[in-house]
């Protein structure tokens, strides 16, 4: 097990920081609890790192400050969230984190009575906690205080607009937003708030001379009453009008106070005891820095470091798993390098991220075009508007949004895009179950949500050539919106970079031929099917197999041939069973009046929790044993199969 | 056909206004142009006002000063884009607003080039004219102007503080925001941001202030060469850094000028002709009041102007038809009084709208127990998480969204309160086709996008009481996530203010018995089936019928009996087919092994226009005749039931 600190060692939850430290106690509670993160997480990998180490200071200050879970503490998107899971009664299973049956990556409510508020997606902390703020209020439970600590990066969604908006109106809530500023999402944060935040940090700060100026009319007043009238005239406007518009977060209501050093954990717990007592909104800017604390990731690259994996803690050196024979790339990178190589031949096309340049890889043509390439910061909503004003200008938008966080521009998507028929090309990264990040990440519902949208074609690529072939074949020609979904992690083929060859809209292959059963896939789950029928093969079960590469327009010839030939059918997808791509398979079936016995394979109708993908799609029944054991239930059942189905069993 | 004035007779298109008429004559020309307005919408109703007739002076200005469609223009929301129409080719089609087959009521691209972008939700107009200022500098067509016009209202959308955020980032990006300032969303505008635009707006404006303190300080100069030395260094520091973050949008990198005045055309046009010469992303803000220069307008309740039927234009009075006898209310009036009634029982209910307190009848409850309703702005995405932090609570939030409004808080649905399975009910008002508010308005995609969400129940009333059970069953434990969905329009009973009565989660009802075919409905459209059995049984047809209340948990009991017990089923739904409730029936089917011949009746895979609601449930096929339709012909196909469809076709 690892060892906790002295001190860290007696903090079992919150009230114990409380009781049985001082104030000066708490730089060596946050340096012990710093250095347990590092000696777990670089042990354990498969976390995120520089996020919570730069609030650690923060995390300590607040628990030895708010009565913490009375007081509700919200964390934006919970990647920073390591200490305050370690300091609410998980230090001992905090080596399990994100792995199968461990404690989640991210706060959770299911998990601790501290997590008061599950997160994942960015941004949605001030509302929380202004819902609490004002449920308590309502409900008379005035000595409650409700606290969001939320990213820069996550300030620059809207949903924190509007949350900051309502909470500057409900001018008695007790609403505390912390801002934690490290100038970074994920990669490093963009936009003009971003520069306005460095604005009145750096150099001269807004308070300072704020100071001065009042300063400087009290000099003023010296030359005598008329100067003294003009000064307090000045004085009077200033302090009336203009001073009062005089910083963003004021002009919404909230009394904002700062910037302070995040690492001060004594200064923060001062300004946090005195803010106690101040009423109704108000903002603490908190300047601080992701890896603090851990030399080699504070000089080092904080995007790297905010999930490096395995390291060395003593050298700061990350473990590279050095394959013995060359690895199928992963599909982001695919992506990444593809779409510079049409670019170069189109030069209509443009990129267009979210937020996650070295997530989805566009950062490769960030690189080589700086000027056709755009991060939008944490904006999902305006990255599809956006995208959609470019296609009106007869450019050619890939706008790269992982599956999940496309959720949040679902409407711009069906609005913007799709009913004016724009040729804006979606790129949905981290389609399907994602592994260790969890049910807030999973990609499951986007074949769901997106095949019911009019005039969109979505298409999934079993492989890294289905993806080169798909994403060259939507910038051919004007085709309207055009969703290309692939998942989280590597492809199948170490010779991916084939020649370019334009697709048939809507239409799929045939894979393989069988007689005894179809089973009819989408996307990378044709791997599986494929290992499941290599398998089956050993047991004299044919299968055959088709990739149906679109679900929308769906390949209505191939399925004729399925339902013409096969009385059983499976279908395959990565994603939700209500309503996705097998529904779309039997809605064929049924419009056509074919009457086979059909099992879908999919995520069934919950959440997911974390684990590896191969443990999850492996839960989920459609990893290739799942497929295997399917087929052999299904030909067993059917008489007219048994020896097939005898040959699978002995 | 309506009268056009001398001067706006002689412009078909922008060209004419900018080179029939000098600058002098635009308020000659705004009149007329209003007057066109109040003329044609007086008569024909079913169409948006004070919206349009606040900017009658904007639009003309924006269309003499720009060259449009080459520069382009973006309304937002478009509810005031009506002078817009009629001054860019459309005047003599303006009379068929909003009437199948006539123009829309919103920008369509489809309908003119100078729509260059459609609209209809909120909050789009800043990402989509970005788009296109970010296109034509990558074309290096330097000379095109891109023009966003938005409403304060609009404006608290996070969507669109995204958008300034990504804006004031492209330094060089040609865009003018017009920020259309009349203190009104359709409700009057809330949140923090509408207090601090009154704040710069009136008595003391920031700029007057501003200058008010430069001219003081120079008079200080006047002290001798110390207090010189003093007044400069104040000056340097407010210029520096006090007054450079003195304004919400100049933080935002916008430079920003106002307020003007939006009724005075010629002061607009010299101040948008200026703007011209100026680069980088800018923004005016402009005063204007909703209704302007219609006095019953002016003077009366705004949110009722706002689409006030047909009036007599003399003297202000709204026509109402008074039925002649008792008329079923409106199912948002169901729940607004319902919601009240519940609530004076259980103090736990809160009620939560963005922006739409008088369009979903929150109103009657912000009125009743003004401390338990919230209006919190054009905020869905807030709406949602910010309900979810009351549910955190232990509060039962109902949270009413208009269904497509809804689609821009799909994420926070799935990520903050189904994942949580937080006790929070939506009310999704405007479900199925909505009529004349055409394609950007229809609820079309609730029942397919809320079916797939983990934890959700999903249901859908077939009249008033069914309304209000749900809604009472909804609030009397902890049920988690639970969706209510109900159409635009009236209901079906005149007695509607029924006792409450639980009801099963997850179970249906039949409605009427028959053996010769199955029709399954979901909500209001279970009326159409009625009346088509109705019908039917003039022919001797008899139609089993089911009410199925939930999409999910859909009722197994009730399925099992209908597949069993009949070989022709029809699914009735106002929603899309792709993924919706019918699909739902036949997953049902499918995994169950059934083989009936199954039809669907729903909303197809397309975009539907405007039109009334009745024209456009019969263009999509599932009104009472469509329904009669499916039966004969299903019926016919089968040799079976040849009596009766012999007989219904006699």
């Amino acid at each position: 097990m690892y060892k906790a600190g002295p001190y860290l060692e007696q903090i079992h939850l919150p009230h114990d920081l409380r009781e049985k430290f001082t104030v000066e106690d708490l730089p060596q509670v946050s340096d012990e609890l710093r250095q347990y993160i590092i000696d777990v997480i670089s042990e354990i990998g498969n976390s995120h790192f520089g996020a919570s180490l730069g609030v650690v200071e923060l995390t300590v200050a607040l628990h030895y400050v708010f009565n913490t879970p009375e007081d509700q503490l919200v964390w934006d998107v919970g990647h920073q969230a390591y200490g305050h899971k370690i300091l609410t009664g998980r230090r001992e299973r905090f080596h399990t984190n994100r792995i199968k049956d461990g404690i989640s990556g991210f706060p959770k409510r299911s998990e601790s009575e501290y997590d008061t508020f599950g997160v994942g997606h960015s941004s949605t902390s001030i509302s929380a906690a202004l819902g609490m703020a004002v449920a308590n209020r309502y409900k008379k439970e005035t000595n409650k205080h409700h606290i969001a600590v939320i990213g820069d990066g996550a300030m620059t969604a809207g949903m924190a607009f509007e949350g900051l908006n309502h909470a500057g109106f409900e001018k008695d809530a007790n609403l505390l937003v912390i801002l934690n500023d490290n100038c970074m999402s994920i990669d490093p944060n963009v936009g003009a708030l971003k520069e306005y935040l460095t604005d009145i940090t750096t150099s001269h700060t807004y308070n300072k001379v704020k100071d001065e100026v009042w300063k400087l009319l009290g000099r003023i007043s010296k030359f005598g009453p008329d100067a003294q009238t003009i000064a307090s005239k000045i004085s009077g406007a200033l302090k009336g009008s203009i001073l009062k518009q005089s910083n963003l977060f004021e002009s919404l209501n909230f009394r904002y106070f700062g910037p302070i050093d995040g690492h001060d954990v004594i200064g923060v717990a001062k300004i946090l005891e005195d803010l106690k007592h101040i009423p109704g909104p108000k903002i603490l800017h908190c300047i601080t820095k992701k890896g603090a604390g851990y030399k080699f990731a504070e000089e080092g690259n904080p995007t790297q470091w905010h999930a490096p994996g395995i390291f060395n803690k003593d050298t700061g050196e990350i473990v590279k798993i050095v394959p013995k024979s060359p690895q199928p790339p992963k599909y982001q990178d695919v992506f990444g390098h593809t779409i510079v190589e049409l670019a170069e031949k189109n030069e209509k096309i443009m990129g267009i991220t979210p937020a996650m340049p070295s997530g989805c890889s566009l950062n490769i043509m960030m690189k080589a075009m700086p000027d056709r390439a755009f991060d939008v910061g944490i904006a999902e909503q305006h990255a599809v508007t956006f995208s959609a004003g470019l296609a009106t200008q007869g450019l050619v938008p890939f706008c790269n949004i992982y599956s999940s966080f496309m959720q949040r521009a679902y409407d711009q998507v069906l609005h913007d895009v799709a009913l004016q028929n724009l040729n804006v090309v979606f790129c949905l990264d981290r389609g399907g179950l994602v592994g260790a990040d969890g049910a807030t990440h999973h990609g499951a519902y986007d074949l769901a949500y997106m095949r019911h949208i009019p005039n969109m074609i979505v298409a999934a690529p079993m492989n890294e050539q289905e993806l080169r072939n798909m994403m060259y074949t939507a910038q051919l020609e004007d085709k309207g919106p055009f969703a290309i979904r692939y998942p989280r992690g590597n492809g199948v083929m170490t010779e991916w970079k084939t020649p370019f060859e334009e697709l048939s809209i809507g239409k799929g292959r045939r894979v393989s031929n069988g007689t005894d059963i179809a089973i009819v896939t989408i996307g990378h789950p044709g791997n599986f099917a494929q290992a499941a029928i290599d398998h089956l093969k050993l047991s004299g079960v044919t299968v055959a197999h088709y990739d149906m590469r679109f679900v929308k327009p769906i390949d209505e010839v191939l399925l004729h041939e399925v339902f013409t030939k096969f009385k059983k059918v499976i279908t395959v997808e990565d994603g939700c069973l209500m309503g996705g791509f097998g529904s779309a398979v039997i809605e064929f079936m049924a419009d056509n009046q074919y009457h086979a016995e059909v099992v879908r394979l999919g995520i069934p109708d919950k959440y997911i929790n974390h684990g590896t993908q191969d443990e999850l799609w492996a839960e989920c029944g459609y990893d290739a044993n799942g497929i295997v054991k399917t087929v052999k239930t299904m030909l067993h059942m059917d008489q007219t199969t048994q020896r097939a189905s005898g040959s699978v069993g002995s």
